[in-house]
């Protein structure tokens, strides 16, 4: 079923820690361009990711395919582990194919979507066993993508040994009582703090939120901040967010991946 | 007339200070090759822009844009009053098209072309009224380039409302008596100053330059600068610009936007 | 024969050392999108080098080449000389083309391949002599390359002089005894040091690695590496690549291009 559904758009995102210093994104994008007649577009979804930071690029993933056309193939390489035993995932969902590392990095998605179906890429029968021991982006996944862009359904590059179970590499959200106490995920280019608590962890009540113990006036956009006012919003993510009016709020209040941020809902309300 | 005369080249080049480290810039993108069929390719401009820097960006779409082929649609996003009440504007100029927020970002465009037609998109009519408040990079300007894309003209897509007078975003050289004095708009990646100042805002004759009292040697490629020696060069980008031979002089001089430039006519020419 | 062998693919890549933070990358695809009906993307391999890096662009484009399909234009724009008398070089080599500064950054590959056929362009025929003096990378390279594109072979835009010969701007290992003493070329985006020395400059037997008098041990991959501890392997680039396990080796050893490494082989080994 996975193989008759199969529809390639044409179109690839990488996601990757490279950076843009180096070349390794440039010549991931020449294997595929060279060996997928029917690519349409690279498209680059993130590179300046922290080394080996596995759970914000496995957030970027999850939270970013609603954007694209379905029979995209989205290609994930954060992957200290190259090189090692460790398999590479292929996990077809809402149509699209997503190839990466089995280390976490596609698990909230396979948790997000309970009819993703996730194979182990037979790197052995698909002639991919050989190449670089440090570069699989290159040597493997942008071959695999190659293949889903020319219509290889993910299933059909798939091994007999099925994946394992997804892991959680991302905080969740914690209830006790009226309080709800989630984590500050990352700080984005802004300073702005991403949580992962979502509106969908709450109740639908007024709540009063504090970022270790600051107090956050709720706002609806960042322009509603007064200069140097902590607030707090939904973001493009559908995640709550600490945002500084005016400002830097990782920088200027010093807080990043691991803080405390507390939802209170209001009493006495229906 | 614009309606008629709109003929998109399929290309859309995209300008934000949204960085690359996350995911924002690739969504866009995302939603454009979702959403139009006819899209050829995307080019970034830059997206590393300091943050809420709209003189800069303005600078950045007025001076790249004879680069492009007509029908190319222009998206710049520098937002810092995204979600509030301020407009999208749609301007049609030279037979390309450019979108961005209504707070100066295309007003030195619409200053330098008499001709062009500025418009207040009609995000209610067109359906891009709801979803993010926080994000209308993707949920409002890449749906409307892609309307543009697909052919739609920008007349189609406003509102009858007409857009305010451009303001001055940039700053302008001031004339005394023989003095032109100019301004440093920002320090590229190399550390050159890049001046608001232009060969058309002087005389024919000679001239001397002092960038704050320093005084810069006339020369016509960066080559010719001995090293650490400051110099003044007619840039790519129609300005005159100062820097420092085999050196960074935003850097070494510690100067950068705001710094004053002036330039002096020879006594005694004709 | 260059001219009837020349068969563009529609691909080009540009490597500068001009950064994303200003449009100058934006404004040299606008020119190619522009000029070149046939084209098909462009793909970035670096703009992030260090200003004036030649010897690192020069190993980017060599080492690079291999994974991009025949008949793609390479574009390298690192040019501290731009407007001055240097010329700009066409070089055609297994079926691709490329495009630089005769600064050196074609060299390794002209030192690499025998066959290359490196030609001077003619830009004064071409009319492409005008234009900016500081930015030929918009007015110079990205034109040339759009006639590649389209289709012209390297040798049809070529004056009737001929280029000098390559010069050497990386370092070579050298050997004495069993000693082969190499140099770093410069550090990745993680931190680890490549070197100038391949497997084919060692002989079969195992060796030891002295990075500056610090022993490393070898690995095939980099997750084989304890934390902390040097390891040395053979990277992706073809090349023996020094790396610190779940560090930084360039920021925590202090070291970068220009370090010591020492290859001895084992005695007594046949």
């Amino acid at each position: 079923m996975g193989s008759a559904s199969w529809r390639a758009s044409g179109l690839v995102t990488l996601l990757t820690d490279f950076g843009l210093v180096d070349p390794y994104v440039g010549v991931m994008k020449g294997v595929l361009w060279g060996a997928a007649p029917a690519l349409r577009a690279v498209v680059d979804l993130a590179h300046g990711l922290p080394h080996a930071d596995v759970a914000r690029a496995a957030f970027f993933v999850e939270r970013s395919r609603a954007w694209f056309p379905p029979g995209t193939v989205h290609v994930a390489v954060v992957d200290p582990g190259v090189g090692s035993a460790r398999e590479i995932l292929l996990v077809e969902s809402g149509g699209s194919a997503f190839v990466a590392p089995d280390n976490g990095l596609l698990d909230p998605l396979r948790e997000a979507d309970p009819g993703a179906r996730a194979h182990v890429a037979d790197v052995e029968r698909l002639g991919l066993a050989g190449g670089s021991r440090t570069f699989h982006g290159r040597d493997r996944f942008a071959p695999l993508a190659a293949r889903l862009v020319q219509g290889e359904a993910p299933a059909s590059l798939a091994a007999a040994r099925a994946p394992g179970a997804p892991r959680a590499v991302l905080p969740r959200p914690e209830r006790a009582g009226e309080l709800v106490r989630g984590r500050v995920l990352f700080a984005d280019r802004f300073g702005n703090l991403v949580t992962n608590v979502a509106p969908e962890d709450l109740g639908p009540g007024p709540f009063a939120v504090l970022l270790e113990g600051r107090p956050a006036r709720r706002v609806g956009t960042y322009a509603e901040g007064a200069p140097g006012e902590l607030v707090c919003l939904l973001d493009s993510y559908g995640r709550f967010e600490l945002a500084l009016g005016g400002g830097d709020a990782a920088r200027e209040l010093g807080l990043g991946a691991g803080a405390t941020v507390e939802f209170r809902e209001a009493r006495g309300r229906s």
